[in-house]
């Protein structure tokens, strides 16, 4: 079975405490604390063992937090190479409230040291010759250089893998030239790296760029997506959402399982979407709620996709 | 020098972020994050060790935040000799806004085995016989059995060694038969705990039930101490508190090196007072602002204090 790496090199400890009622500005009692390894490419590890594909996780960790992170991967059985540098990982604390509101605080990260990167790239070197697709996923810490996706992308290309990446903003834009196999922005995202009116517009703009498949994720309303053959839309049924944190991973997930598959691109998308929607449904990111995914696979609509009637 | 033994049971590794502004059910980005070995006795024993009398902060670390506590300690050449064992330490999380305001998240901590009590008094019986004064401080852990603070007075007077106690609720109230020789409640703990009418009466009570010196923090006010030469206020000159996180624990700091000094004991009230006026005006928890303790200790008032005019 061909293996898939994933890459996330600014990881961090998702924490989260659970709070009655949090109270700005007062005294706050955590009810209860846990912590998992998080990080984008970590959610799409997860998704793709529980599916039963060859994964391997990647990225950077340090400190005692990095020590933390790596024994919650082996005991959630998520295989991983895990580059061990300082600085310290980072860490994430949401803190749930009882009426299900959600407050994040996210650690941007220690600088850690530019030599660094040369590190990771030996590590990633030897990592990439055994995969078959490497997944670039999230932001960039502050030790990487901009054009750092740009780079994995044409090493992963020399060492023959395909590349998915999914990340937004300046590290996406400066990856570009590169010409990943797949990009999957957001709306949002496609939008601001383009320009572009609209969101077919701004993916075709991608396309006719050098990337040979633009995937936009629309949260609930599924995707589009522009490849040789055309644009297309996949809509999932409509579900009541349990946690959408995680939801662009499992669609990163499979999507990047579609590239080595020998399944019709339209298939992949329906299935890809399917995985999505399913994250959604379990309460924790990076699992997918398994029992439902017949049932949305086969509420899922695949249709060509029209210009926008009124563009800008 | 005699030294001063502290315990902190349930210390935490105290995580400070900084947020511009705290947006409850949102995403935010922490600009800056620190954290600090925490907890009342670590604060007593920085105060200590600032003003140079000999001190040993002990209690119960564990796992990897645990080992941050230690080596912040380390490093900040506070002497400890902390008991390593699991559950993993607990941490605070404070997160400061651009105007001031703070939240505090407060982890309870992990449950631990109620066998690691047996393993603790046996370390705490090693340290006690070389301590002239105890001071034990702070919540109790989960694992610790109710009349934690009682059994270790017990021993501190087996081992011939002086006993302060700074706690609330009903680890105070199960101490008190065990007749530590210094009580250091506030006004609502000492109310709490006696169920008496007034502080005055309250502290009286205190120390006719047995505790020889009962002293009552009032914040900006000073404190109400009742002892055999009977009850005193000490009021402190009227400051701008750069932050009050601490001032107890100066306060306790001052009265446990008080008890081992030649003073008479109003010039050791006016010390201790000044003290924890002197944390208020410094930023750092556990830290005095030394510059201004002159003015301070000249600008506070001892007085004998008189039962409440009208008694309800």
């Amino acid at each position: 079975m061909p293996m898939i790496l994933t890459v996330t090199l600014n990881p961090a400890w998702d924490v989260t405490y659970v709070v009655d009622r949090l109270l700005p500005g007062g005294t706050n009692r955590v009810t209860s604390a846990s912590g998992r390894a998080g990080g984008k490419g970590v959610n799409v590890g997860r998704v793709l063992q529980q599916m039963g594909a060859e994964v391997l996780v990647s990225g950077v960790v340090g400190g005692a937090t990095g020590s933390l992170l790596l024994a919650e991967l082996s005991a959630s059985s998520v295989p991983h190479a895990m580059l061990e540098e300082a600085p310290e990982t980072r860490r994430t604390v949401t803190v749930m409230e009882a009426d299900g509101s959600a407050t994040v605080l996210n650690e941007a990260g220690a600088a850690g040291e530019p030599a660094l990167w040369t590190r990771w790239l030996r590590h990633y070197d030897r990592l990439v010759g055994d995969a078959a697709v490497v997944v670039l996923s999230g932001s960039l810490p502050p030790w990487a250089p901009a054009r750092a996706y740009a780079e994995l992308t044409a090493h992963a290309h020399a060492a023959g893998a395909l590349v998915v990446l999914d990340t937004s903003g300046p590290p996406l834009v400066a990856a570009l030239p590169a010409r990943p196999d797949l990009v999957k922005p957001n709306e949002e995202e496609v939008l601001h790296a383009t320009g572009a009116p609209d969101v077919l517009a701004a993916a075709s703009g991608m396309f006719a760029a050098g990337v040979p498949r633009v995937v936009v994720s629309r949260g609930a309303e599924g995707l589009l997506a522009v490849d040789a053959d055309g644009p297309l839309t996949v809509v999932p049924p409509t579900l009541v959402p349990v946690n959408p944190t995680g939801a662009g991973d499992a669609l990163a997930a499979g999507l990047a399982l579609g590239l080595v598959s020998a399944e019709p691109w339209p298939d992949v998308l329906r299935r890809a979407v399917a995985w999505s929607a399913a994250a959604v449904l379990h309460p924790s990111a990076g699992t997918l709620a398994v029992e439902a995914l017949d049932d949305i696979a086969a509420g899922t609509m695949v249709r060509a996709a029209l210009p926008a009637p009124n563009p800008r």
